[in-house]
């Protein structure tokens, strides 16, 4: 099993803004995305921490398994993410070595990118999630970022204070990109672009 | 603050041996470092994820906080280490921001890094270790390595036997690269290359 790297470690946090006073404003963390995930009952933050991130998970929704997880336990710390080169290959392995599996094939995550989670059963205590790289992440990062920009800025969803101005800063990029474009005379920005 | 990147992820657990079948045997992360720190009460091991590593903690003393935390909370994730250029600096970036800190100034940790804990408390939950890289912690990591391996296999010290052959292979090690030296006529082997 080829194992490449931590690819983040996620926290789970009763309020982000809060959160964000620490993670990114005292130790100076930037936020590289944030999402709603209504399917995991959740809205993340990743901040960059080099080649690696802090995720913040915020349920949103009683009674999931994130949302009882932080009332039975607190925020804290809550799982850890390993990057996978082949995550089939990995999943067929472990269920060959016995591994109990959340997810016996890959599914669709936050970022777009193929998740799949080891049970703590099997791995002393610890939720872990698998992660297969995807070329097409930093894309559907952006595209779900501008999603929940346009919600949030332009339609009202709540969200914390402390991501609106990750979402400004996405939708300003967007603006100025379309811009430049009109000027350099191409005019037809590409549907990914628009915000 | 100048956080360079996550160094390493620590789980609690119970038995070294046990936790080693998931995250050595299963996942095949290697073993690269083990000592005993009786001062902080456990025996660790550290596997190897690329650029970072996952720290084993087994508390090896009653009361301690790290017996204490297993008792009440099972074997799980345990803390989050960053590396930072300058340890002192951050610290008294973090006194100025009224940060709770566990060590208000860097403590020796294992491996011989200077460290210092941040209490969960003013990070949302997440006991946070900070670790300022320093050029001598290889050669420290192999004199205290050493130093267990002496203790396990010539005093009888009691350590997980999941450790042993990391221990074998660090005297076997030393013993190859000084008959290495002999046979090239130096014949007097440095004091740190001992077994």
């Amino acid at each position: 099993m080829a194992i490449r790297r931590i690819n983040h470690v996620a926290l789970l946090v009763d309020d982000i803004d809060q959160a964000l006073v620490f993670w990114r404003d005292v130790l100076g963390l930037e936020v590289a995305h944030v999402e709603d995930a209504p399917d995991q009952g959740s809205i993340v933050a990743f901040l960059s921490t080099g080649d690696q991130e802090v995720e913040l998970v915020k349920p949103t929704t009683p009674g999931t398994g994130v949302a009882r997880y932080l009332e039975h336990r607190g925020p804290g710390l809550h799982h850890l993410c390993l990057e996978v080169d082949d995550l089939q290959e990995c999943l067929a392995q472990l269920k060959a070595r016995g591994v109990r599996l959340i997810n016996t094939e890959p599914i669709v995550g936050t970022g777009g990118k193929l998740i799949a989670f080891i049970h703590p059963e099997s791995t002393h205590g610890v939720l872990v999630e698998l992660y297969e790289i995807t070329g097409a992440e930093p894309l559907i990062r952006l595209d779900r970022a501008r999603g929940l920009a346009d919600r949030a800025l332009a339609q009202g969803q709540a969200v914390a204070a402390g991501v609106l101005g990750f979402l400004r800063g996405l939708r300003q990029d967007g603006a100025r990109r379309r811009r430049d474009r009109v000027n350099k005379g191409s005019g037809t920005p590409a549907s990914s672009d628009q915000d």
